[in-house]
């Protein structure tokens, strides 16, 4: 059982971590999915309900639509940190003690922070499901915070951003990669925050964001498993509807970028880097925002050019050219404004980082100029619908593809005719999409260089 | 006389366009300078008074504590958008007016913006100093604007960034570099603003800085020129003084930037540049944020690495290796929380740019590993005094020195105390700093590269 906050696997969609995510997002067919309800509490919560009748298990999840790219400018991190303190405690639970009472009950539980969303996630036995919905409706509007455990806290989100980005020579060139991709949206600060404004976040910081993010009629509640609607929204009446509506929020503003003018490029050497690594990042838009038909394209795009071992790219520069030891990429497409699409190469020994790039941009060019045939984009397609289907099996994977795309403003029809729209996709719609978006001039290319570590003689012990 | 607002030279701070400005601003010299008063009126207004009998003749201007660097986010630009507007007139004075009224009168104006400030200035004859301080007073608290004015003036500031950016090669790409030298402040940010965000900008956005920011509790008001401490405080408590206090505003506060930790690069092709070119920004730390002692040795230090022909940079790959036509740099230190070392250079036509920065980063290396000379260090000081002495010479330099320095938070004495803690600057405290700064995990390489332009029969007509 998850008892340590530090164990309790927080995610950051940022940089090459969103980027390595599997897109088990917005993946629904209306024929072969679930049967989905949706209604409304009088105070603005948006539920959810999905079947899933195969075990005595439900999930339980809430979504606050609010996440890093929504925060104040100087506060970066604050999202995050409030995801943890909501562990602290209310009049009710005591600190500390949430996710022990799921865990003594059989269940588990855990919370995310992304660049759009906050989400809060149980899963329990059903019979379990009104306990936890009280849980999690108290925290929803009763946190207690206190000073001494906003500090602890602070230091372990410190000690958190240490680990997973300071101790990572890949994670700090990712993050740079992401500050650079961006020259004005905020999908350029890291969803942990910065270290030096993380030091200094508190109490009344997070009570701010909390304040003005955290009420139901900015949250969606998504229940999965052996649930019938009326049982959930039986029980959503009963512990959401009490809580007060908060504040009426303007829509979700970010600022735009400017347009994108010349490619950049950032070297990373690190004495603890593994292996010399190419990736590069190329500024596209989401499933959200992308014009009708161009996400759908991509998604196929970046299957046939850089996702796995059936790619053109695994193909060609690891099979056929031996120059890299692997390759990769996908799209990463589920925020609001921007996606963006992803590549990497490890060289094999002795290839120089220029052969690599040349090589991957030969296949890139290849597919621009010449285009992809049918039987890819068929296997692109079939692919898919493996992963789609994988995606139906899991009651949890179920919950997060509706949480996320409400939270972030699709529709349930937006997220059901996902699959009927990619099937669409044409390969002319693919070659349109690779001539429209691999543009080196929308990209950011990172070499993470190992480098010897010299010796405490040249440089001092450290 | 300059009637037409497109001819008024508003300036921008902003990457090269601040990077080349001369540093006149924070050098004066206890003994050598002027007799300078200062005094506060009742509702805020900071007044400094310099006295220059030379000629009949006043400068006047008025400094804001506000730049681009205080916008809200979404809004870049609306700093300068509202210092065209406070051309719009008010109860007393037409629209257009402003301008026409100090040139019939004989005398001159302009105003400018920078991430730190926004100043107003005219130059006219001391008899017609009551004239402009009324004038200037009346558009401190009477602003109109009207709809349709707001909207004309909009198309001004989008054409002056077509023109000042869109169509310069070197610009776009200064811009760039700013943008990514910069990961969280906002100095990465234009001056200007982004064309997408100036697009939008409203009569609202307007008012509400214009509002927060413009009160006489937030301006310094500096007159020098053939008028007495004493003249200057009648008339300023005449016409300033009867403005009410604006909102108490919180001290300025910008997002800093994390550590640096990977050099950057950005290449923008383009047809329609000139020269193949290499710059180069660090960031450092600005006159008012740096350790002490730390900016008079940089300023030194570039001096005699990158400044004007007698530097190492000029005579090492222009004179003797004859790699560069031109080659430049300084340290630019104005801002209230950055400052940026710039180098630039032009290759001889068949020059590689790999070539070119080996030079230049074998020049900065052996400063680093050698230091600098006495003789050295004793011309760039003599360079700095020769400067500083034209400063003295004039009057509107001589203004704005004081203006910029008070309006982003230096003393009267800091500001006269410079010069003698620049001459304490030793050899030692130039390699010192070189060895600190000149570090490329913190700097953004830029080239600007020429390409042939497209035939029409390849790319279209245009």
């Amino acid at each position: 059982m998850k008892l340590d906050w530090k164990g309790l696997g927080h995610y950051f969609f940022f940089g090459l971590v969103v980027l390595f995510m599997t897109s088990v997002a917005l993946k629904a067919e209306p024929k072969q999915g679930p049967d989905v309800t949706y209604f409304k509490l009088e105070n603005g919560l948006d539920v959810v309900v999905i079947p899933d009748r195969r075990a005595p298990v439900v999930t339980h999840m809430v979504w606050y639509r609010v996440g890093a790219a929504d925060e104040l400018p100087g506060v970066s991190g604050i999202a995050h940190f409030l995801e943890h303190l909501m562990f602290k405690g209310t009049e009710k639970i005591a600190p500390g003690e949430f996710s022990k009472i799921i865990a003594r009950h059989g269940g588990e539980d855990n919370a995310f922070t992304s660049q759009d969303v906050t989400a809060y996630f149980q899963r329990v036995a059903k019979d379990k499901l009104p306990m936890v919905m009280e849980m999690e409706a108290d925290r929803m509007a009763n946190l207690k915070l206190l000073e001494k455990d906003v500090l602890t806290e602070r230091d372990v989100i410190l000690e958190e951003r240490r680990s997973r980005i300071e101790n990572s020579p890949s994670s700090i060139l990712s993050e740079q990669l992401g500050a650079s991709l961006y020259k004005n949206h905020p999908y350029g600060i890291p969803v942990i925050g910065w270290m030096h404004e993380m030091a200094v976040l508190n109490r009344q910081n997070a009570l701010d964001h909390y304040n003005k993010y955290y009420a139901p009629n900015n949250a969606i509640l998504v229940v999965a498993g052996d649930v019938s609607s009326d049982e959930v929204r039986t029980l959503a009446e009963k512990y959401y509807g009490p809580i007060a509506k908060g504040p009426e929020l303007e829509p979700r503003k970010r600022q735009l970028e400017p347009p994108s003018v010349a490619p950049r490029r950032i070297t990373h050497k690190d004495e603890r880097a593994g292996k010399l690594t190419l990736q590069r990042l190329y500024l596209v838009p989401s499933y959200k925002s992308a014009p009708k038909g161009d996400s759908e394209a991509l998604e196929l795009l970046m299957k046939i050019a850089a996702e796995g071992t059936t790619s053109r790219l695994y193909k060609k520069l690891v099979i056929e050219d031996k120059l890299a030891s692997s390759t990769g990429g996908g799209y990463s497409a589920s925020g609001m404004e921007y996606g963006n699409l992803y590549l990497y190469a490890m060289p094999q020994s002795g290839v120089s980082i220029d052969k690599i790039e040349a090589a991957i941009d030969d296949v890139l060019a290849d597919i621009v100029a010449n285009g992809v045939s049918e039987l890819e984009l068929a296997r692109a397609r079939n692919s898919y619908i493996a992963d789609y289907i994988y995606g139906n099996d899991s009651q949890s994977g179920l919950a997060r593809r509706y949480g996320f795309a409400l939270a972030t403003g699709w529709s349930i029809q937006d997220i059901e005719s996902y699959p009927t729209r990619l099937k669409a996709v044409t390969p002319e719609d693919i070659q349109q999409v690779a001539g429209k978006y691999l543009d080196l001039k929308a990209s950011v290319t990172g070499v993470l260089q190992p480098i010897l570590k010299q010796t405490a003689e040249v440089k001092g012990t450290q």
